[in-house]
């Protein structure tokens, strides 16, 4: 392609000068990484990542929660959120419901969209059920090797509906809910995450310190203040 | 709730610390948006978005670049690509196309995940036809006021069509490709865009000067290099 053919174009190499992930990791001073936390509901894991992401941000690392708050009001919204912007049609066809087909769309697009802020240079928390193995591992190898770190936030059923902190299981337990994890669908726990935390043994703090000891461990944060 | 009457519970209170979208970007020392190009195919969106991130990256900015390249190959996979992996009947249904419809739906998700990372401090620069009007009004609607920065890259469909750089107007005019923007799909313009770029009468550099200019002056980045 020769550009002295074009006489109304400037002369302009059309090529792409991209920063690259390296670059965005140098200015940051850490490593991006995708930082899975599964788990039944109420074990703990939207408190152990916002505690996470608190104590990261106080090192000077960048770091960003991906959780039901921010995911599905809007990426992944249900087909009911969807209908009072988009038709009928339209939402129903690309809304996200509960069934498996659906939370496995769900969680595909979370481990993508995880992929873009990882690679944006961001110490990513994703907190979200993610009941089903081959989901988790399918984010995984979806994934450069080395940026997904897996935490199986560990606490027995009973300790969860105990807290129960919106009143799922309540609801689920009265038939209100359909399909929920751990009453009438299953919870399928990782066979080899990088980490297991006790959730019903120790406070957010506490497990919040055990992720970020491994995350500086794995050499993907510093161990002291970023200047 | 009172903790006392869950033994088994250590003495922990389950609210969240969050961090903050104004801790982030005090952090960054520059705010988070969204920078919406928006321009037929080979008008240089792309490569001016490019230029900028390289800009801003220079300038101690995080930015990062949202495009085809990484948005179709992984969280807006095409059917055919997302059966490689899952069923067919799964990237059936949440395989996008480029009916007028999945075009909506892949504006819609790239909207959002833009918002997302602006929500984690980044300024985020988005390189997409986007030839609806409503559909980019609806991720504008969808952000927080002055967040949406739209830039129309404007350059003549004869200019864009000779340069033709994935010889895609090529494969267009010989019915190859059906739906293609300018050709047999329409392109409606943005009638009130925060910036217009003359994209056939000046280089990438002189543009994306012009678009980092105009984040100073809206406030978003700093005129000067982060220390």
């Amino acid at each position: 392609m020769s550009e002295s053919s074009k006489p109304n174009e400037p002369t302009v190499v059309w090529h792409e000068h991209s920063v690259q992930r390296t670059d965005r990791q140098q200015l940051n001073g850490h490593l991006g990484c995708v930082v899975w936390f599964t788990g039944l509901s109420g074990c703990g894991k939207s408190t152990v990542a916002n505690q996470v992401d608190q104590q990261l941000h106080q090192l000077g690392v960048r770091s960003y929660v991906l959780d039901g708050d921010n995911i599905r009001h809007g990426l992944n919204a249900t087909p009911q959120m969807l209908a009072q912007h988009y038709g009928e049609d339209f939402s129903k066809r690309f809304g996200l419901g509960f069934s498996q087909q659906d939370r496995e769309e769900n969680i595909r697009r979370v481990g993508a969209v995880a992929g873009l802020l990882c690679d944006a240079g961001i110490v990513t928390l994703t907190a979200f059920v993610s009941p089903y193995r081959a989901d988790r591992d399918a984010v995984r190898a979806n994934l450069p090797t080395g940026d997904f770190l897996e935490i199986f936030v560990d606490a027995p059923l009973e300790v969860c509906e105990s807290r129960d902190p919106k009143g799922l299981y309540k609801q689920a337990r009265a038939g209100k809910i359909k399909d929920f994890t751990g009453i009438d669908a299953p919870y399928e726990p990782p066979e080899q995450a990088e980490l297991r935390l006790d959730a019903s043994g120790e406070t957010p703090k506490e497990l919040a310190d055990r992720v970020v000891k491994m995350l500086v461990e794995a050499g993907k944060v510093p161990a002291g203040k970023l200047s």
